[in-house]
This record gives structure tokens, sequence and C-alpha cells, in this order.
């Protein structure tokens, strides 16, 4: 599980027929310690109702497919499982 | 997932039998926020009718055998699975 | 299997109900020679009650979900396995 | 899927029962665009016939594990898939 | 798969109850052309009696839970599949 800041969406009419219905968002990994975007940027799957702007959660792989009966008929590898509150980190 | 141009094809006679059908397509990785490329090429399995050009979204590992029966039996890790009309990014 | 210390904590108060109850740590990855962090940080799922600076054994992907009935219906890919009490490297 | 160069072959006399029959090839990755080597070197089980100087198109994770019944209780995690004829990459 | 060279051990007293019995390794990746470590250093399970200084052969993910019914059960992503005797690279 990474952290992620919400930057956008995508639009695809033509798709795997699956993934019709689900929300699709460019999210851009965070690193938790410093707070800021790394590099690595991505589509996710959403149903939390994130929305731009919003530090999320993500996990990729199988695990975006484990979260409902249509996300595990659905070709997801990334999705987004959680909308942080509050990232804590020790003093060194 | 992730976003993708298509740039090429590649032609294997000899391969893995579940593989027969399928059209492969090489594709290289696009950074949705610069919209450039990064310098990850790949090979992926496209069912949607992908051309050279095309702005699409790919998938890695297990979720690339979801899509059909077929799939499922195919050593198959990469898949394309939508095409992009548009990307959306916030201003910051 | 790689190593990592406890560094964090995040909240994330609404997320995708199976993973209500599962502590959610944030961890960074540190180099088993050098005994010192990489640049890698993420969120893991602890059940062995670590704690922050202890150093821990994490796994990725599928093996997080291996753990518990609890963890295979949840959207998990990274979580802690153990809590290192020693790394003895051979001298070159 | 990727692409790679057959550089070498390994030799492992103790190894996983599951694993005794399969020919074991090492593979470098090769860039579709700049038909150049990357440094991703690795070692990939193969049933197709690959040799010495070939172009093959190889897959990693559970894909490897799907190609036949012995594959799939193997310990797998690379697989030689095809072998490749024509690499064609479109005119920018 | 991937070689390594195994360069120690880890000590984890309190761990998932399904690792326990299962002996852990710290592993250096090597390049094969090269012959020399890659800076990615990992925790291995092994079951082939593996001992400091031995060239191994090793996978990660799924593949290491096919081994046998406890790793099955085991949250493991990293397993020694072979015991290296010889890697042989083809001139160029």
């Amino acid at each position: 599980m990474r952290l992620a800041r919400v930057i956008g969406t995508v639009v695809a009419t033509r798709k795997e027929e699956s993934l019709i219905g689900f929300k699709l968002l460019v999210i851009e990994e965070m690193d938790p310690r410093e707070e800021r975007p790394t590099n690595n940027r991505l589509v996710a799957v959403d149903t939390l109702g994130a929305g731009e702007g919003d530090v999320v959660l993500w996990v990729q792989g199988g695990a975006a497919r484990v979260i409902s009966e249509e996300h595990r008929k659905a070709p997801l590898d990334v999705a987004i499982v959680g909308i942080i509150d509050a990232v804590d980190i020790a003093d060194e």
C-alpha cells in the first residue's frame, strides 16, 4: 500500500466491458515522510468517492480485485482503498 | 493501470499455442501529467482494436488474464484495456 | 521479503469496509547489508504489534493476503510478517 | 510481456524437484524501440527451443505458470513464450 | 528467476505462526553477465540447504508459495529454488 494524491481523471469510451461504470482517476504517488510527489503516476479505480487533491491509500496487483464481485471480474491492477486523514511520522 | 502510446507491432511465428490469434502491440508508457513517454517499453495483448499512435490504458500481472476465458489460459501479463479519449489534469 | 523500519502511522476514516480494524503503519525499507534506509516508503498492515523504531520483515503482493481469513478478503498488498531481532551478514 | 535476447545458460544440480527437466536460459531484456539491451538480466524457463542469440518474448509472475500442468506446479516466475521474427516500430 | 549470493541470516522471534520452521537467508542479487552484485538485497526462504557464499536461483511473488503445502499457507514472496553450479554466457 502506498500514498498518492488524486490529480486528474481519464476518459476512455472504448474499453473492456467489465470496466464500464468504474471511475478512473489519475494519481501521483506521494512519499509519506517527505509528503511530496514521487515521479510515479498511475490510473486507479475509485469506489470511495475520492476527489482531486485528496491524499489516498492505494494498492496494486491482485489486491485491487479483492474489493467486490465486480472488481474481481474486471482487469484492474490499481485501486484506491482509503482516503487519508493524517500521516504521523515519528521524529528521528 | 497506466497510460501508454502504441508504437509498433511484433511478429512471433513460434510461440505458446495459447497465444495464437492474439494481437501483440509494442507500447511505450506515457506519463499522464507530462504527456510524454517514459523509457518503459513493453509488448501488450490487444483485443480492442488499438492502432499505432493511440493512447491506451494498460494493466499488468494477473489483471491481464481476467478479460476472457482465452486470456485466462494464455501466458499474458500485459493487456490493453481501454483507448483513451481525454486526460484531464487539475491545475496546481 | 525485505526489511524495513517502522517510522509512523496513517489514519484513514473513509476506507474499504474490509480494512476496518487493521492497523496501518508507515515503513521505510532498510538495506540489510548497510542497515540504512532506502528511499522506498510504504504503508503496511500489522498484526504482530510492531511499534515505531522496530525493524520488521515485510512481504508484498498476494503473500500479504495469506495470513488469515480476514486478510484474504481485504485489499492488502503489503504486510509485516516478523519483527527482526538480529541481522547477521558474513564478512567478505 | 517484454523482449529479451538469450545470452547463456545456467546449471543447477541441486534444485526444487518440480524444476527438474526445465531448460533454464539467461536472458537480457531488450528495448523494442532502440533494439539494444537494458541492464535487466534474468533466468527464464524455455519450452520453445530458444537458443543463444534469439530474440524472445517473455512474461513474468503468475503468467509463467499458466503454460502447462508442469509449469503450474513449479516455482516459476519468468518464462519465454515466443521467438520474435520481427519488430516493427512506426516512424515518428 | 534471478541469481543472488547468500550473504547472511536474519533472526525473528516474533513472526507469523506459519513462518515458524522456515530458514530465512539474506541474499544479494547478482548480475549473471557481470557476476557482480546489484544493489538489490532481500530476505529469502530456503529449503535446499543453501549456505553463505552460495550462488542461488530465486523467485518472487506467488512462485515462492508453489513449493509445498507449508509454503502455500505462509506469507512468502521470495524463495531460493536452486543452487547454481555454473553460469555460461556466450561470447559476443
